[in-house]
C-alpha cells in the first residue's frame, strides 16, 4: 500500500506540486465560476497574504483549537480512530503537519493549476478512494460529506480571533476574515466531488 | 406531473409541515452531531429569533439582493431557465416565494423532526429527484452540489448589513450573524444528502 514518503520541510504525505497527483477533474473555467459564486476577488488574494502574515506564527495554537474540537467530539475523532475506537496518535500526527500547511497554502498559493490538482488529491484523501493510504492506517475508510461541509463553520469562525490579534485595524481584520471565509468554502466545495453521485458535481 | 397546489399565507408549492411529505432519512440524532460540528447552541436559538424580528420587515430587500446576485451571473440563472436559455420568470417567482419564507424559517422554526422532513423535501426539490416538479417547469433537472455549497458564502455574508440595521447593539448583530451563519451551514449540509453517492453522506 505504501506510505507517500515525500515531504517538503519534513510534512509527512505532503505533496504540493508532485509530478504523480492526478490532474483535477475541475478545470480553471469551473473553478473561475465557483470562485464568481463565493464573491472572490483579486482583493481577497491580497488579504489571504496579509492573513498568512498574521496566521504564520499562530499555526500551532490554530491547530490546538482544532484539534481540541475535534478531540471532544467523539463522533469526530472516530474518523482518527482505529477498530477497537483508540485514537491513532501517529495518523493525527501526520495530518496535523499537513493541516498547519494547509493554512498557509490557503494564504499564499496562487488557485491555478498545480493548486486545484492538490484540492483533488486532499478531497480523494477524505474520501474512500484514498484515505488512510498516505498514512498507512486502517481507520474508518471515509469522512462523510456531511462532517466535510459542516466543518466550514468551525475552521471559519475560529480563524477570526487570531486575525483579531495581529495588531491590523478593525476594517483588515474583517476583510482578512471575508477572504478566509470564502476560501474555505471554495475548498470545502471542490472536496466535495469524490462524494457526489456521478452527474451530480 | 402536477403542480403542487398547497400553500401557506398564499406561497405557491410551500409544503411545511404537509403530511404527504416523506420522513428524512436523517435521524434526530444524527441532527444533533451535526448541530454540535457547527457549534449550535440554545443560545443560538434566540439569537435566530431576534434576527427574525430584524429581517422579517425586510424580506423583499434581502430576496431583492439574492436575486439580483443570480440574474448578474449567467451560470447560475441557467438553473431557473428553460431550454432556449429564457429565464422562466414564474418559476424565478414561485421560488422567491418559498425562499422568502425560508429565512423566517430558518429563524423561527424548530428544528424538530418536521423541520427535518421539510429539509429533506428542500433537498430533494434542489435535486435530480424533485427539481422542477413543484413548479412544473422544464428547466435544469438539477442545481449541482458544487453551487448548493458555494452558495453559503453569499447567503451567509449579505444578510449582515440587514441584521446591522435592527438597531441592535453590534454584540448581538454579531451574535445574530453567527447563529445565522452557523443554521446555513446546518442547512446545505442537510440539503446535500441527496447528491451524495450510496453510504457517503
Amino acid at each position: 500500500m505504501g506510505v507517500v514518503r515525500m515531504a517538503e520541510a519534513g510534512i509527512p504525505g505532503y505533496a504540493y506540486g508532485a509530478r504523480e497527483l492526478a490532474r483535477s477533474p475541475v478545470s480553471l473555467e469551473e473553478l473561475d465560476l465557483l470562485r464568481q459564486t463565493v464573491l472572490f476577488t483579486e482583493e481577497d488574494e491580497r488579504y489571504l497574504r496579509m492573513a498568512g502574515d498574521v496566521l504564520e506564527g499562530r499555526l500551532d495554537e490554530v491547530l490546538d483549537l482544532w484539534y481540541g474540537f475535534v478531540a471532544d467530539h467523539p463522533h469526530l475523532v472516530y474518523y482518527f480512530s482505529d477498530r477497537e475506537g483508540r485514537p491513532i496518535e501517529e495518523y493525527l500526527e501526520r495530518v496535523r503537519g499537513r493541516f498547519k500547511r494547509w493554512v498557509l497554502d490557503v494564504c499564499r498559493r496562487p488557485y491555478d493549476q498545480q493548486w486545484l490538482d492538490y484540492q483533488h488529491e486532499i478531497a480523494l484523501r477524505h474520501a474512500r478512494e484514498k484515505k488512510n493510504r498516505t498514512d498507512g492506517v486502517e481507520a474508518p475508510e471515509e469522512i462523510p460529506l456531511r462532517y466535510m461541509i459542516s466543518f466550514i463553520y468551525p475552521i471559519t469562525a475560529t480563524v477570526r480571533r487570531f486575525l483579531e490579534d495581529g495588531g491590523h485595524p478593525e476594517e483588515e481584520v474583517e476583510k482578512m476574515h471575508q477572504a478566509w471565509f470564502k476560501a474555505v468554502v471554495l475548498h470545502v466545495t471542490l472536496w466535495s466531488r469524490p462524494y457526489a453521485r456521478e452527474g451530480s458535481f
